[in-house]
């Protein structure tokens, strides 16, 4: 039996508790201070208000004034905060983290410095635990296809374990592997959390098909945009090995589970995917923001903030061509500038020829 | 202005039509002997009756025994039938084409030999066709997603035309291009037609999460079975990979319109998704195919009786691995011995690890 702590009690982190339980672990979910409300309804009636799930027998929930309590002992940390508390988190496990311990965390995106450079954020989190006890815990992540509610009503799930120790992978991955919760592992730690990063990016576009028909009147036409919408998955796959050629990732993983099996799955709906709706239906991005989706946690549209932001550096340096990367361009001038769905289809998969004759 | 002559009036090779129509060429639609009352119904209102739209003006329809007619003059031949029509249509070509004609095809499917060969489409039907004048004709043709009802309302699709000579190709895609049917162009022939007919194949899986929701009682519940969705679609996608290593591919091609963007649109629907859905939900495939969806031309299953049944075959003589194409495996398995969904994920992505703890 393994002791499991978990930083943070969204749907994600939470999620876990059940491959967890049904393996026999301990599991102890630490609320952050924004999850105070989720913690008491644990303890009080053992639901998960975002969830709709009661937890599996056993999980253990703490505030976060007892976090120490619940580090104690803990062979597992997990950090399940999303994208925008990873700075967060990092100081926080440098307060709780033990030598040996094996860090394993969830969270999707990416960061960029004021060149432009992208970081993965298990660096970042890294980056916050002081050297000397930085080099005696491992540190992992966990990437693909899988929604949180699907993963706690036990609906057959395939997701990589990532990080640069296979050994530490071996073993964090028999801990959690299950019937229906089924884990790869892979070294390429860049490539898997790049694609985690960018294909939350391209899924926002993965709404646009929807909110050009709406804008048409065609919300319930016969024809779809379903053409559309896979020329947009066509040109997200190969920018995804683009993002691996430029940050040193392995070409084989857009590929499988980390690169367009979870483009798939976020392509299929979500928060980001309603906002590209939005968009798509002519709605500026601005007013999604502000009124549409107001207070919603869009961390797609982070993404695209910090890695459509970090292109035009990246190009000004010359690290990246300007023809590159049209789709992330596109994405990121619809959400920084307000401009409207206008795909550069002749900037597509390389170009597309200008001939024509008629 | 050039004339395109289209053997088959099929909703495919139909829609064609806005394009041309659109870039001022002539078009003459040649139904086969199936589609007596299609081309009778464009002769007397115009209306194609299975896209249920009225075709651009200008369009031409002849009945089959007008072909001669049809074809003469005509500087494009469009061989527009399905996959179980390619050895008829060429049949008919061997008559009709004439030396300089360029030729298109749409169909998408792979013919096997008796030792498990794999044989691309254009191939079969360019050897119907006599020597000497087969090589006074060029062969080429259309790969990537386009719902054909889309192209008819003119919604955006980005297609591939293919083929081993760069110079027919576009000349070809100048004629059909337009603001909203986008061409590139890719002289990796056997990498294009082996991806549109394998991610036919796959497809089929795309209906088994739905179903395996109906077979549950969930048809309608909160948390659906997109992870599962999208674990096949990233095995998919490593097996389109496997085609071309094995058959002589590109290995760009999968990642692009005619592999992932193809297979993306027809996973979103269709009479193989339909398909799929049954079997998810536990109906045998011959109660599909003889009962629930008796006389519904499946394209998709004739593949996977193709290519799922030349694995056998390739394997005994060791050209492909025991291990290798675990999903088309089991989906000829049940296709071809009503076998019950139950996915092999030990196998898929390489094999997962075995080791669990707990």
């Amino acid at each position: 039996m393994t002791t499991v702590t978990v930083l943070g009690s969204g749907v994600m982190a939470t999620a876990m508790s059940w491959p967890l339980r049904d393996n026999g672990h301990e599991v102890r979910l630490v609320g952050t201070h924004l999850d105070r409300e989720i913690i008491d309804s644990i303890k009080e009636t053992g639901v998960h208000p975002n969830l709709d799930l009661k937890v599996p027998d056993g999980v253990r929930a703490y505030q976060l004034e007892d976090a120490e309590e619940a580090f104690e002992g803990a062979e597992v940390a997990m950090s399940g905060v999303n994208s925008f508390g990873v700075h967060w988190a990092g100081d926080q496990l440098a307060r709780l983290l033990k030598p040996g311990m094996m860090v394993i965390a969830v969270t999707k995106g990416m960061e960029a410095d004021e060149n432009g450079d992208l970081h993965i954020l298990p660096d970042v989190l890294a980056s916050k635990v002081p050297e000397g006890l930085r080099e005696q815990v491992s540190w992992s992540a966990i990437v693909g296809p899988a929604i949180a509610g699907e993963v706690a009503v036990r609906h057959e799930t395939c997701v990589v374990f990532t990080g640069l120790e296979a050994d530490v992978l071996e073993k964090l991955s028999a801990i959690f592997r299950t019937d229906y919760y089924h884990v790869w592992i892979s070294t390429d730690f860049v490539g898997c959390e790049v694609c985690a990063a960018t294909k939350n990016c391209y899924a926002f576009g993965g709404g646009f098909m929807e909110g050009l028909l709406d804008r048409e009147g065609k919300t319930e036409a016969k024809y779809r945009r379903y053409n559309y919408g896979a020329a947009l998955f066509g040109q997200a796959t190969r920018e995804l090995s683009q993002w691996m050629d430029l940050l040193g990732g392995d070409p084989e993983t857009p590929r499988g589970l980390p690169g367009v099996g979870d483009m798939f799955v976020t392509t299929m709906g979500g928060r980001n995917v309603k906002a590209g709706r939005f968009v798509g239906a002519g709605v500026p991005f601005s007013e999604v923001r502000d009124e549409r989706m107001k207070g919603v946690t869009l961390e797609g549209i982070a993404a695209i903030e910090v890695i459509g932001g970090a292109l035009p550096k990246l190009t000004e340096r010359g690290v990246v061509g300007e023809e590159d990367f049209p789709l992330m361009r596109h994405l990121h001038a619809i959400v920084a500038k307000d401009e409207p769905v206008n795909m550069p289809w002749e900037k597509f998969f390389g170009g597309e020829p200008v001939t024509r004759e008629g």
